[in-house]
């Protein structure tokens, strides 16, 4: 009998009925001959509730850090009641079920409180529980440090704890419940014709996460392909006696038979674009620039540098995340003398495509395919980064959804 | 210096301005050189929230017990979230402090879930951390049992953390803080002449909380009682800079000078009143009621038996609390063949009302006074029970309020 961890989100046990529709899985899964362990999140909408009673304490007028270990003792409390809920519900089933708080497993993290990283998940209780038939209700999204503070992983964090534990138990696959039925081809909110995946590698999901697909955590899936755990992405909005079907399995590359060149389409509105004009055009300038803002902790994306025709002096864009976008406006301007710059533009009105596929490695064309596909539909390329196995474009945003349906038909993901 | 405890209830942090209140309390006693530690329940109507979830699953349906670990596990999230809510609002005042929950203390309980009772408090971590200065702010109502499980102490069980915490690390004093500024003579909505008591002792609180004074968990005065702690009730709705005044100081009979007669008008109309009538008179009879009714979990309270004037038979008539009456009834009824009384009722139109005074044991005529008072009033006695310090009667619900006021009177409170 193999081991499975599966994971619920907010959504999905928002509310008593879905909590005893999470059951109702679970029961089939154990049913089925699976040992089994259940990570869930915290009811929809109460960890907002929680952190605005944080907010509301006064911290960041004080000058006091966001989080600390107080923050993630009031915070984690919603995990609590969700995986104390469940275990009871399960128990009302007949099922033998018991819920384990981050403490008591222990998911020992370090002490970043409010955005903890594992270090250790000592599997032995755990796995004991498991094989004694026991279910194993996790209260995702929290940790304990080695002095005995409750510690949370930050948001999304509750994918990383099941990817965690499932590691940590050997389990044969880790199953994330969510409100979707898999991972698509691209947003069918924006192209109908979106075609669900059966498989996708950990690298694809990666860059997919990161540009701006919101199915799962970048970071859980960086730990799942680090540690090697298949992920399922199945959904858990199916009617009582339904199967949740086959969803998407994210897993190694080698186990995907037929490479696709472009697996998927993904778009993030999420980006500003910072122009400085007028550079000097001697070593140092780029150092100068980016050191700033990486002190500042401001994630800069996609650069480009390029010299204006008739003079000595270069112009550099690049793209950082909108939320970031006035305090690296602000550092860049406080730095002018000593960068020595002539302007300095910013434009919140831009958008991030990008063709994400493994097979692109063996591939010539793809951005010849991608260009020619913008080209046709008057969407003018900003600026273009790219990867082993992603080419993505800045474009004017209000060409967003045009520039993902042409991508979409001219990687002949359409007829997939 | 002094280590104090102080206990904040439901309504003291109801939001987040009245848990800034309290916050300004604890400053106040740091400042004025106290080590402390803060004791605090859940915010006012999140318990019943979170209970209302449990019964939601479902669990009365099944016939499985009302709490058990699970229970425990999703109510205890309450008092953790304003213990952590607290605990960053003083380190926002500039205060050090941490939160510390049952475990992380620990506070080790049996493992009767949902009315758990505390076995030990290991005090070195919590007194280290006093008394280099941090204000331990702990979370009331809970524990963990030595399996590692979270189990909660029952309803008002806050106050018996306090009292259980102040005597593990040897306090003062335990200041229980609530939305009454001491206690009084008698309630204070039902005569206005009532007068606040500077001290009590806990002999007399003790009968007070038990006759239906709502200001102290009995649980918590029997065990600062037993560990002779001080005790001290106070007002927690002061305004910003007001001192929170004396309050009344709830201690040992010996530190009271002058001991009144006595202390205080207690009344309850949470009683049912069951009467047997035509008992055979038999030796064994009460054994066969009070035995089933002991076996069903009811409390039978005030026992009365006389007998019918013309005939070998008795009458019999006890009182039960009003929540127990319909099942008493039935338990006595079902057994009605093995008893052999020819008939029984329940009323649940009485109320019980009660004079409360240690001095009582040293003075005559006590009871005289009350009989005579309530007479003068027209009120009817119906059942009589008394105490080395407490005489009760019950009488018909209706004149409860009457009573109290004569009462009060003829024993010179109006006068304090």
């Amino acid at each position: 009998m193999s081991r499975l961890v599966m994971k619920f989100g907010g959504t999905s046990v928002a509310d008593l009925e879905r909590i005893r529709r999470v059951g109702r899985l679970v029961a089939a899964e154990v049913e089925a001959g699976h040992r089994v362990a259940v990570v869930v999140s915290a009811m929809a909408g109460k960890t907002n509730e929680l952190v605005a009673w944080t907010d509301g304490s006064g911290r960041a007028a004080q000058g006091l850090p966001e989080s600390d270990d107080e923050y993630d003792t009031v915070v984690a409390s919603g995990e609590q009641v969700t995986a104390g809920l469940l275990a009871m519900t399960l128990r009302n089933m007949g099922l033998n079920a018991k819920s384990w708080l981050g403490w008591q497993v222990p998911i020992i993290t370090d002490d970043a409180h409010g955005r903890a990283r594992i270090d250790e998940i000592p599997p032995e209780k755990l796995v004991a529980a498991m094989d004694a038939g026991e279910v194993a209700v996790i209260a995702g999204f929290q940790g304990v440090t080695r002095e005995g503070r409750i510690a949370t992983l930050g948001r999304g964090g509750s994918d990383t704890s099941a990817v965690a534990i499932a590691a940590a138990v050997g389990a044969s696959c880790c199953d994330i419940y969510t409100d979707v039925d898999g991972v698509y081809t691209t947003d069918p909110r924006i192209e109908a014709k979106a075609k669900k995946l059966g498989k996708i590698s950990y690298e694809e999901m990666l860059e997919m996460a990161s540009l701006g697909a919101k199915v799962l955590q970048t970071r859980s899936v960086e730990l799942a392909m680090a540690q090697r755990v298949p992920v399922r992405v199945l959904s858990s909005f199916v009617e009582p006696g339904e199967a949740p079907g086959q969803g998407t399995v994210v897993c190694d590359e080698e186990e995907i038979m037929e490479k696709r060149i472009v697996s998927g389409v993904a778009y993030s509105r999420d980006e500003a674009k910072i122009t400085l004009f007028g550079l000097p055009d001697h070593p140092g300038v780029s150092s100068e620039i980016f050191s700033r803002l990486a002190d500042a902790n401001v994630n800069v994306d996609m650069i480009v540098q390029s010299r204006a025709r008739a003079s000595d002096s270069a112009n550099m864009e690049f793209t950082v995340g909108k939320r970031d976008a006035a305090r690296a406006l602000e550092i860049v301007q406080s730095a002018k003398d000593a960068i020595g710059f002539e302007d300095v533009q910013c434009n919140e009105d831009v958008a991030k495509v990008s063709v994400i596929g493994v097979g692109m490695r063996s591939h010539a064309g793809v951005a010849k395919t991608m260009f020619g596909a913008l080209a046709d539909k008057g969407v003018n390329i900003q600026v273009i980064s790219t990867s082993e196995i992603k080419i993505s474009v800045l474009i004017d945003a209000a060409y967003t959804e045009l520039a993902v349906r042409a991508l979409h038909a001219a990687y002949g993901l359409d007829q997939l």
